[in-house]
């Protein structure tokens, strides 16, 4: 367990309480955080260090609305590096954190009533952050290559014959978060052109992009419509530090200088000023790159130990993703299992997760759990599921029995 | 002139540009920012380096959704020892900036096509904060003595007459961005009594607290109102440093709940956990109480600079405001004198400042313009008050020669 957990743990909440801490003496299938053991602590300290003594005055004073310029400046190098992308200064803005970008999309780019549409299964905390707003979500259907195209397009047509303006499509098309599933090269080709004729916003989640285990991410949707109508949103969380709250916002200039003029931005002075001196320093040394060489290759081994043990296990009738990056594996229970059954014992055995009910924003999920692997080690994985698969084991044998079916008492039937 | 100024400057805009810079060779009364002779840098890198060597790993990670524990009961103690005021940590939540909690309250806290009420003059940046929600901001007249509350009693009747719902007020009763007035005690027992009969809730920017500079701050709105029915918005930003983004709210617990359990808490893991401990650890050392009596009496020679500056010069027919603590002067020129007109010619010798025309919600301020001391040495306050001078002077004398009145070139009308 990560040091400086708090002594006394709140009570289990799947989705909310000490986010840090985990839980003493579970195995919580439950953070989809970075991993502690690889916060690079040393080098911030010393990356906060250069910064101020370089320029102090101006790391921790009101900042310029944009974000500090060597930082945006060292994305544009990257995202031309490793994306062959090229986009300007007129093309980028810090924000602090993915959350605020989202935030500032749902403040900025929706009007009252609007209907603001997320995947089915989304991230529990964008969906949160959405329903603050004066917004109506809807969802639209995964499969597993992704955003099912044609559904959007049949709740598009269905939602402007009902005379709804539809504000944007909030996705995660990269390692989604939660399904850890990627939005196939061909079904984002289709995304893009659906969205252009529509006249339909791409807000694109991108914050996991560079944790890629193997073979290439597909071009992201900013790219692949030419910047237009699509606004991307980048992070620091995944890749150095949750805690420092610094990402960035890719859009059209026009996008930009809205959000660049908007009141918080001036009211804050920019993004996190004395955070971007200190990133901006981290990565002006070069130590972000192998930074994220490691937590790939740490990720990716958890990963593995995660689907390794799935398939050791094999509980019966379960079906599971297999990210090519990420965070997360998303599994589907066989009926008449239900994931807060299966958790309710699971939790007495000390093997917490989310169960899915919780990342739909109109409904579903009663037979899905999200399993993340950046928060735990390997054994702890294998552990964890061991014992969840006896609980579905378990529970998938008096299902069968209280449907009356009692050759689901054959080893067979039920693993 | 700072360290760390950009060589190259953005053209001249009294409110936007490099927030940190400062423009060259010019005096710019424009900035309402801490001096950044003052920033405790050196300081702020030990209290990185104990915070992240003790618990690196918590702080660099997300934290609870309410913010850092030790450093909520570090303001807890503070209210208490300054104010006398008792609160626990039912009634706190850190925020990324005052800013972020003013836009807390307007995402939180009104509903589209509500009326949001801020003082003539109010904060800019606080003005364009909520215009980015979907509510209408309308206006209360201030006096030498603050907000009228008798303007505010007839404008709720007149709202409520027409049908109108009101969602709040944006305050900022001690020493006041933009006019550096202090509501008096007997204000405040008018207004918050007036808020309850109401049932007008009370936005209360209280930023400007810790720096007075004689005499005694009156209690703030939500000691005067029992907690009840007032969000008092904190901040690091004027006593520590504004780059850093941290502040913090104190409410009912009610209120703090739904701030505490909002979406974007959640998504972003709490404010700012990263600079959160470094804050704490820098409190915690006992530096902040001596930083602050430095800043005291720093910006006390300089506020004493302006006065005697303007005291000097006298420039005839204007009067300004003299402000117990803060950072700003407040002038209201003569007939037919406009700031604008004054702000072409001193641009042009070297001295800026905001024309008040920036700061009302529904307009006014055609007259006033704004001096903020904090950034300015005493020389450059002194030469620009001169120049300021002049230029009045000057444009008084033509503007009372086109309207015929050929006395007004006598040396004691124009002075």
């Amino acid at each position: 367990m990560p040091d400086g957990i708090p002594a006394s743990q709140p009570p289990f909440d799947p989705l909310e309480g000490a986010q840090a801490g985990g839980l003493a003496g579970a195995i919580p299938f439950v953070y989809g955080h970075p991993d502690p053991d690889l916060l690079p602590v040393e080098k911030i300290i010393t990356a906060t260090e250069r910064a101020l003594r370089a320029r102090g005055r101006l790391a921790l004073q009101y900042g310029p609305e944009q974000g500090y310029g060597p930082l945006l400046d060292y994305l544009i190098g990257k995202v031309e590096r490793d994306e062959g992308l090229s986009i300007t200064r007129a093309n980028i803005v810090l924000c602090a954190g993915a959350a605020q970008g989202l935030d500032t999309a749902a403040r900025l780019f929706t009007c009252p009533g609007d209907v603001v549409l997320v995947e089915a299964p989304s991230y529990h905390e964008a969906i949160a952050t959405l329903r603050d707003h004066p917004v109506k979500l809807k969802q639209v259907p995964m499969d597993d290559q992704g955003l099912v195209v044609e559904a959007l397009a049949e709740r598009l047509e269905a939602l402007s014959q009902a005379g709804r303006r539809v504000a944007f499509l909030y996705t995660i098309p990269t390692f989604q978060n939660q399904a850890g599933i990627t939005l196939t090269a061909e079904r984002r080709e289709a995304l893009v052109e659906l969205a252009a004729e529509q006249g339909l916003l791409l807000v694109e989640d991108d914050v996991y992009r560079d944790l890629c285990f193997e073979g290439q991410v597909p071009p992201s949707l900013y790219e692949l419509a030419g910047g237009r109508g699509v606004i991307r949103l980048g992070s620091f969380s995944k890749i150095l530090a949750a805690g420092l709250r610094l990402g960035w916002i890719i859009a059209k200039p026009e996008v930009i200088q809205r959000i660049v003029s908007c009141g918080l931005k001036g009211n804050e002075g920019g993004a996190n000023p004395f955070v971007a001196h200190v990133v901006a320093a981290f990565c002006q040394e070069g130590w972000l790159e192998p930074h994220i060489a490691q937590l790939v290759a740490r990720y990716r081994t958890r990963r593995d130990a995660l689907l390794a043990a799935l398939e050791q296990e094999r509980p019966d009738g379960v079906r599971w993703t297999r990210p090519a990056g990420g965070f997360f594996v998303w599994l589907t229970l066989p009926e008449p299992l239900e994931a807060e059954t299966v958790l309710a014992t699971a939790a007495e055995r000390g093997v917490l997760f989310a169960p899915g009910v919780h990342f739909f924003a109109e409904g579903g999920g009663h037979r899905n759990l999200r399993l993340p692997f950046s928060f735990l080690s390997e054994a702890q994985i294998a552990e964890g599921v061991r014992t969840l698969a006896e609980v579905i084991k378990e529970q998938g044998s008096r299902g069968a029995r209280k449907q009356g079916s009692y050759e689901a008492q054959s080893s067979k039937v039920v693993v």
